[in-house]
C-alpha cells in the first residue's frame, strides 16, 4: 500500500468523482456521512477506512458534475493548490468529449484533444512537485463498440492521460479497461443508463482499478 | 468464493441493513441505483458484481429499520420465503437490546434474550432446507467498552447468533469483532454517531466481514 | 389523409407515448395542454389539429411508462376497448427488449420474442374488427450499430411487428428506419441520452413517420 | 429551404416564444430537452432537426415572458447582439397592446403604436446588416370579432410589422391570419383559454407558419 | 332586507361560487377564515355580516369548481338536503356551455340546454318547498360580443334560469346583465382573464346584484 | 362620492392593510387578482371597481406587516412620495400599541405616544400638499372592555390621529367605533382571534367605513 | 411526591394537551423527542425525568387539538381505557366553551354546561376505579376581566371540575387561578396571542400547577 | 433568586443552546414562541417567567450550533457586547473536545485545551466588568465510563471553566455533574442519541442546574 500514513488525498474531476459530494469540499463526517458523495471517491475513502485504519489517511473530494479540463484550471488554486493534498488524483476527460457527440451544434462546450492534453499537463507541471503521489485516470465511455466514433476519441483522450502519467511518474489508471472486462460478460445498458453513469457496480470496478494502482488491494 | 453462479442471494435485517433500499424489495436498476439502499448490501452488491461479473449473482434487500427478530417473523413469508433465494443473509438483534436501554419505560418495544433466540431459531429452522447457503451475522455495538451493560447484552445476543450459526451450518459472520478491530484505532464517535448507524466506513467493514466469510476477499 | 372526419383516435404504448399524459386518459384541453403528454403524440395531434382543423379529430393518449406487450394486456378491456376508437396505434416492445440487457438478473421483468409477438397477434385479432383503422408502431433503439446484441434483438421484435401489420391490414411505422435515417448525420449520443428515450428531434421524428404513414405529411 | 446549413437561428419575443425556455438562453440538449421552451420554437426546431438533419441548424431561444418591444429593446445586445444569429426571428407586439386593454389603469405597463414602431425599426436597422435572414412575426389576438377594439389594435400593431418586414427585406409571418384561418373552424375558447396562450395546436399553428414561411414545409 | 335574523343562506354553484372552498362545507370562521372560499360568496358573507350583525345570518358554501348542474343533481342529497338551508343560492350553468366552445371533441363534458332546465328544474322542484328563500343566479360570460355564439348559447341558458326561477317564485339574479354595465366602460380582458373567472372587481360585482336582490343593498 | 375620476388612490399601514399584497407595490391585475392584499383594500378596490367602473380609480397598497409609524417614516419616500398618489389612505398604530401589551420586555419594538403623533404629524406635514385628499384612520383592537389598559392606550393613539386629521382636513376614519357597533352583537373572539386580525367581515367593516367616509356608500 | 415508581401516567384533552405530539400516542423517545408534544406535558414529563429519575414513570399524550369532551367520550376506549394508566390527567373544556363566543352561528360546534358536566362525570365515574390516581384540570381564558361573558361561562365549566373531583377524589388544578396569578403582573396579550394558547411560559405555569397538585414542587 | 429585576439575561453557546433560536437573536414573542430555541433555555425562561412574573427579565439566546469557543470570539462584538446583558451565561466546549474525537484526520475543526482556555479566559476578561452577573456552565459528555477518552477530556474542558469561574466571580453550574446523577439511574442512551444532544429530560436537567446556580429553585 503506498499511500502513506497520515496522508492527505484528494480527488478532483467531473460528475463521476463529485457524485453529490457538499461545497465548498467534499468529506464524510459523522453528521452528514454523505458529504464525501456517493461514488467511486466514497468507496475509496470506506475501503481505505476500513482496511487500513491504523493509517489514518484523510480523503477529500472537489469533483464537479459537469467539468472538463478547463473547468479544472479555472479552479485549481482554490480547489487544489489550497487544499495542499499530499496526493492528488485527476479524472477528467468524459466532457471534453462527450460533448463533442451530444452537442455537435454548441463546439464551445467541448474541449478538443491538443487543449485538453496542454491543459492537463500544465496542471500536473504546477502541482506535482508538491505532491507525495499523483494519480491519473482516463476518461472513458461504457461501450466496447471500438468502431463508434465516441469511443474511439475517447480513447485517444485516454492515450494521452497514459503519456501524462509517464513523464509526470504518476500512477496511472486505465479505466477504460476495467469497464471493458465488465463489458466481456455484460451489456452496457446494465452498467451505465446514459452509457457513462455507472451504478454502484460500475463505481466500485473504478474504486478497485483505483485501490489496485496503489497497491491498495 | 462460495456463491455459485446465477444465485439469488437475498439481505434482511433492520435499518442497518435497510438504507433506504426501495420497497417492497429493494434491488439496484439502471433506472435507480439507489433502490439496493445504500448501506452494506450495496456495497456487498457492488463488490460482487465488479470482481465476479461473469457469476450474474442476483442480489436484493428487504431489511427494515426498527426491525426486530419479532418483525421479521411477522414478514417472513412475504419477504423470504416468497422470494425463494438461493442465499440468505440475517442480520437482527441491535433494536432487540437497543430498546431495552433507550427505551427502559417501554418494555413492550424491546425483545428479551429467550425470544430472540427461539424466534431466530424457528425462522432458519423452517428455512435452512430450502436454502444452499445462509449466513448469519451479529448485532452489534460500535462501543469497546465490555463494561458497558448494553455492550454485554448485545454480546449474549451474539453468543446466541453464533450457537445457532453453528447448528444450522451457516456462515458465522462476527460484526462486533470486525468492528472491535476498528475501535483499536480510532474512538466510537468517529465510527457511528449514535453509536450504531455508523458512515461509509463502518459500513464497507461489515461488507468486508460478510464478503471474507463467503471467500469473496 | 386517411382519417377520416369525426374520428377519434387512440394511442397506447409505454414511455415514449407516455411522457407525463394525464390519468386516467390524456387529451390536450385549455385548462391544461399537457394532458396529452410532451412526445409524439402532443406533436401528431398539434400537426392534425393545426392542418385539419376541419376534420375534428379527437385524439387521446394512454401510453403508461415502464409497459411491456404484457402490461398492454392486462388493462386493455379499461383502456382500449372501453374507450372505442375508432382509429388506435400502438407501439410497444422497447422493455420487453431492454430489460434483457439493463436487467439480466431479473428475467420476470422481460418478455420473450414469442410471447411477445403471440400478445400482440392477440390483442390485434381481439380489437382489429371494431377499428376503423390501426396503426403498429416498431420498438426501436437509438444505435445505428447492427452488431449491438440489443439492437440485433430489438430488430426482429420489429420484424414480428411488421407481420402482424401485415396479416391484420394495419398501417406499419417503422420508428427504427426513422432514427437511422437521422443516425446518418449525427452521433446517438445528440438524440437520446440513453439510447432510447429522445428529445424534441427524435420525436418530431417518430410523428413524421406517423403522419406520413397515414397520408398527413 | 432558406436557412443554410450551419446557421444559427435566434428566436425573441414574449411568453408566446418563452414557453418555460431555460436561462440565460434556451437550447435543446440532451440533459434537458426542455430548455428550449414547449411553444412554436420547439416545434420549429424539433422538425427542421427531424426534417433537415443534414444542414446541423443551431437553433436557440432569447423570449422573456411579460416583454414588450421595450424590453426587447434593453436587452438587445446582450440577449441579439452577442450571441451573433446568422438568422433572427422577431415576434412581439402582443403584450404592448393586451395591457391597453386589461391593464386600463396601469399606463405605463403598455407601448402605445408610435413607440412601437420607431421601437422595433430601430432594432431592425441595427441587426439587420450583420443577418443572412430576418423573420418578423406579428402579434395576434385569438379572437375573429374584427369589432373588438382589442383586435383592431392588434391589426394596427401587425401592420406596422409588415411596413418594417417591407422595408428590410425580411421574411414576413402574418401570424394573426394563421389563427384566422383555425377560427373559422372552432371557437377562440379551444385554441386559447386567454385568448394569447394557446396550447399545442396553437403553437404548431405559429410553428407551420414559420416554416412554410422559409420554404421548410 | 328579505333574509330572516338566524336564517341559514347555502350557497351552491361552479368555481365562480367555490373560489377555494373549505371541504365538504365552506364557512368562515376564525381559525380560517378562508374556508369560505375567496369569491362573491365571501363578499356576500362580509357585507351582511358587517351591515346586519344583529340579524345573525349563517352563511355556508358549497360551490365546486368544474361542475355542471349534472354535477350538482348527484351531490344534491348530500350538499344541499342534508345540509336543512333556510335560504338556497344556485349559480350554475357557465361549465354546461363553455365546454360546447372549448371541448368541441369531447361532447360528454358538456350540458345541452334541454337537460340543463329539466335538471335545474327538478332540483328546484324538489328543494324549493323546504325553504324559505330561492335564489337563481343566471350564468354568463364577460363578452359584450352579443354575435359571438358562446354569448348566444350563455344567454339562452339565462333565459332558461329566468323561466325556472318565475316558476318557482325564486329570486333572480341576471349576473349577465350585470357584466354587461361593467363592460360598457371597460374591456373584458380588464375584469377576467379567460372572460369567466373574474378578479375582486368582478366577485364584488356579483354579490352587489345579489344583495340588491335580496335588499341587502 | 369624493374621489375623483381617473384618480390614483394609495393605501399605506401594517398587517391589516397588507394582508399578502405583492411587492414592491400591491395592485390587483387579471394575471394575478390577489397582489391587492386580501383584506379591506381589496374590498375597497372591489366596491370602487364594480359600483363607479366609468371613474377609472387607480388603486394600490404599499401595507406591511408589523409596521408602526416608524416603519413608515423610513420607507416613505419610495413608497409614498415616488408613487405620486392623488389621494392616500394610512392606517397606523396598532403595532406601536400592541408591542407595549404583548412584549413589555422589549421595549424597543414599540412606539411611545409622543413619537407616534410627532412622527405621522410630519408625515402629513410633507405630503398634504401634493395630495388632492389625504384619508387617516385610526388604529384600533377589537375589544369593547373600556378598562382594559390596551384598549385605552389604542384610544389614546386613536384620539392623536383625530387631532391631526382635523389639522390637515383630512377625512378621518374611527375604525375603532365601526368595531365597536359589531361588539353590540357578538363577542371579541368571532371578530378576530388574537383580538387584531379580522375575517371577512371586520375587513368589510373596515372597507365600508372608509367607503362611507368617501361618499361612496 | 404522590406519583409511585413505575407508574405509568397518561394526559388527556384538547390542543392544550396535543402541542403536535405523534399519533397515536405521544411519547418522548430518543429518535425524536417531541413525540410528547411541545407544550405543558413536555414540561411535565422533563420534570419528572429529571427530579425523580429514580422512579422511572412513563409519560404519554393522548390530547388533540379543538376536542370537546364530547369528543373525549367518543374515542375514551381507545385512548384510555385500553391503554391501561395508573394515573390519569384530564384537561378539557376550553373548546366546549370558546365555540359559543367565536362560532356563535354555529351552536353543533360547542358543548352546553350540562352535556359537559354529565359526560365529564361519566367518563370519570367509568375509569376511576381502575386509576391509582386522577387529576382533573380546569378549563382556562386567559383574561382577567370577570365581566367578559366567556371568561364568566369558563368559570361556571371550571367550578363543574372542581365539583366532580370532589365526587372523585381526584387531584384538582385550578388552571385559571394559575393564570389569574400572571396577570397580575402582565397584560394577556403577552402571555397567549389568542387568549387560550400560551407560550413556555404558560405552559409552564400550567406545568408547575400540575406538578404542585401532585405533591412534585 | 440573584437576578434582578428588569435584568436583561443572555445565553451564548453551541447547539445545546440553539435548539432552533431564531436569527439573528432568539427570544420567544407571542407570534412566534419558538424563537427561545426549544432546549434549556426556553425551560429556564419559561420557569423564571413562571415563577417570577414580577421580576420581568429578559431572556435572550444567541447559541449557535456547531460553534467552539474560537467561533464564540469571532462573534463575540455582535453577539454580547452589542447585546448589553446585565447577566450573561456561557456553555462551551462540546465541539472543541468532540471534534477530536469524531474527526480525528480533520484537526482544523478542535480546539485544543491551552486555546480553549486561553480564549475562554480572555472573553470572560473583556465583559466581566460590564456584567450584574456571570455564570459558566461546563461541557459535558453523556457517558459515566470515567476510562472513555473523550469523557477523560471532556473534564478537563470542565476542569478548566470551573478555575476561569472562580477567577471572575462566576456562578459556576457543573452540568457533567448533573448528568452523571441522571445516569446513576438510566443508560446513557435513553438520555441523548448521540450522547450529546438531549431530550426534554436532559435539558430540564440542564435548566434545573441553572436555576439552582442563582438560586431560582
Amino acid at each position: 500500500m503506498r499511500i502513506e500514513a497520515n496522508s492527505n488525498l484528494l480527488f478532483i474531476g467531473d460528475s463521476i468523482t463529485d457524485c453529490g459530494r457538499a461545497r465548498p469540499v467534499g468529506e464524510a463526517n459523522p453528521w452528514n456521512w454523505g458529504e464525501i458523495g456517493n461514488g467511486y471517491v466514497r468507496d475509496v475513502a470506506a475501503t481505505i477506512g476500513a482496511a487500513y485504519p491504523e493509517r489514518g489517511i484523510r480523503i477529500r473530494n472537489v469533483g464537479s458534475s459537469g467539468n472538463t479540463v478547463r473547468d479544472l484550471a479555472a479552479r485549481w488554486k482554490s480547489d487544489v493548490t489550497d487544499l495542499a493534498p499530499d496526493w492528488l488524483s485527476v479524472m477528467i476527460g468524459i466532457n471534453d468529449v462527450w460533448r463533442q457527440f451530444d452537442s455537435p451544434l454548441a463546439p464551445e462546450r467541448a474541449v478538443p484533444l491538443a487543449e485538453y492534453s496542454e491543459t492537463l499537463w500544465s496542471l500536473c507541471h504546477r502541482t506535482r512537485p508538491k505532491l507525495k503521489g499523483l494519480v491519473l485516470i482516463t476518461p472513458y465511455v461504457v461501450d466496447a463498440n471500438l468502431h463508434d466514433p465516441m469511443r474511439q476519441r475517447m480513447d485517444e483522450y485516454g492515450a494521452a492521460v497514459k503519456e501524462i502519467a509517464e513523464e509526470f511518474e504518476a500512477v496511472f489508471v486505465d479505466s477504460q479497461a476495467a469497464f471493458d472486462l465488465l463489458l466481456e460478460h455484460t451489456h452496457p445498458a446494465s452498467i451505465a443508463w446514459d452509457r457513462i453513469h455507472p451504478g454502484p457496480v460500475g463505481h466500485m470496478t473504478l474504486a478497485r482499478a483505483f485501490l489496485r494502482s496503489v497497491g491498495a488491494l
